[in-house]
């Protein structure tokens, strides 16, 4: 058996009694380490964190792990039970649909338990969730590279009133330009992208595109390590939140459409100058 | 201090850690009762499962203990630690906003603990969520009143290809048309709505407004009990679930958008005749 399980948001804490208790019943553990493990403990001297409360050791799957290797820990998925745990929600992003399809395929049977992703949780808010629309992702800009395919959602998004939740680029073991080239492979320091670099590239896409799909004092809400203890949210106009240092990543950040009263009175209470 | 806490949605089991600990920590127990308490082993005998894990008694909360006595509640975490329990993710419904808005006002502090909802759950078919377009609710019709709203929201979301999650009715404790002529309480029967009466009423409409929004071949996905040991998920065309019996409530269902590779081959193994 596979079990895929969500870790949560926050910290080790956040996982459910189900989750644990398939945890400990697993003879192998793997955490996923593609998309952000920030705040969960995993230090350089291995996972401690997580490894105390399991009782067991955790082995770390980075992107290259999982797409490589998917076979041999579904091998060993067909012979015990083996925990794929992941940050947040199993089903946030598309390698971890791979992985079921590719279980799927070789008869192997797959669990999910699932747990709170930033899809749901930027629900704290006060926007409802019912009135987003299609969520994009803000990749970070190159030099050569600066694809804009958010833009066209973010405008058909606004002109049906609804709010946009903008999922933030995150860097971590990508190789460098110069190993691919040597054919050895050196990692880039891990990046994420601040709210300031995102409204940044949201501005400059504007001024390019002049649709007025949003401007600079268009109402957004800011989060930084959303569902941790020290989370923080912020609601402001761009420009405001381009003033704002929401600290460590990760952050994402929501352009907001049309409110309700009840939305806009629980927004502002986040409201720079109101009573965060 | 007012803990609003998500407690997931299979069983007791699905709370977090977190969420565990700080209910140990409160002095006062509140879960709210006007969604959906079916798999919590809440009987008539009093919330015994969840009693037994939290080690204290639990307050059942309708909607008019939460609308009407929410000050005396409020009063309760200014001078000490309450929880107020709520299934799936605290910020699923616009009343668990309306009580944080009224404990702000009043000064009193509020953490919340989230947790897996239906917004992400759905998740589990390989429809990605972030292609995923305005949420709809399909209420139950009645003689006299058969709004359609929703009609809208899916021809908009299906002409940008974006997937349609539709939440369907609950009526738990509506008071009896008559009790209200009288003054005098009684209340309906829980109704929940089936996969089956929401595909009728989706069809009743487009043939009313005829505008091809969808049709009885548009593909969709049948969610029961999500999140459950037992949940059960159908992929298949709206006149092909109309002839699956998904047993008892919840029900969600999914009008399917367009999709990529990844997307189709997940939700093969929940096709009717596929290997669910």
């Amino acid at each position: 058996m596979l079990y895929i399980i969500g870790l949560g948001l926050g910290n080790e804490k956040d996982i459910t009694l189900r989750g644990l208790e398939a945890v400990k019943n697993c003879s192998k553990v793997y955490i996923e380490s593609y998309t952000s493990l920030l705040s969960f403990g995993l230090s350089s001297d291995g996972l401690s964190t997580l490894e105390k409360l399991y009782g067991k050791p955790v082995t770390l799957a980075d992107r290259e792990t999982v797409e490589e290797k998917a076979d041999a820990i579904l091998e060993e998925a067909q012979e015990s039970d083996v925990a794929f745990l992941v940050v947040g929600d199993p089903f946030g992003a598309t390698t971890h649909t791979d992985l079921v399809v590719r279980a799927k395929k070789l008869g192997v049977d797959v669990k999910v338990v699932h747990n709170a992703s930033v899809m749901n949780a930027v629900g704290v808010c006060g926007l409802q969730l019912y009135r987003y629309g299609e969520t994009v992702s803000i990749p970070f800009f190159t030099e050569t590279w600066r694809p804009s395919s958010f833009y066209e959602k973010i405008q058909r998004n606004r002109a049906l009133g609804l709010h946009t939740l903008c999922l933030l680029d995150i860097r971590v073991k990508e190789p460098t330009l110069e190993s691919l080239c040597r054919g050895r492979k050196e990692y880039e320091p891990p990046r994420y992208m601040t709210i300031g670099t995102a409204i940044e590239q949201l501005l400059e896409v504007e001024q390019m595109r002049g649709e007025s799909a949003y401007n600079e004092e268009t109402l957004c809400a800011g989060f930084a390590r959303l569902g941790s203890e020290d989370q923080m949210v912020v609601a402001g106009s761009m420009k405001q939140l381009l003033t704002v240092d929401f600290g460590a990543p990760l952050h994402c950040l929501v352009i907001v459409g049309e409110t309700h009263p009840v939305e806009e009175e629980m927004l502002g209470f986040y409201t720079l100058g109101g009573g965060n």
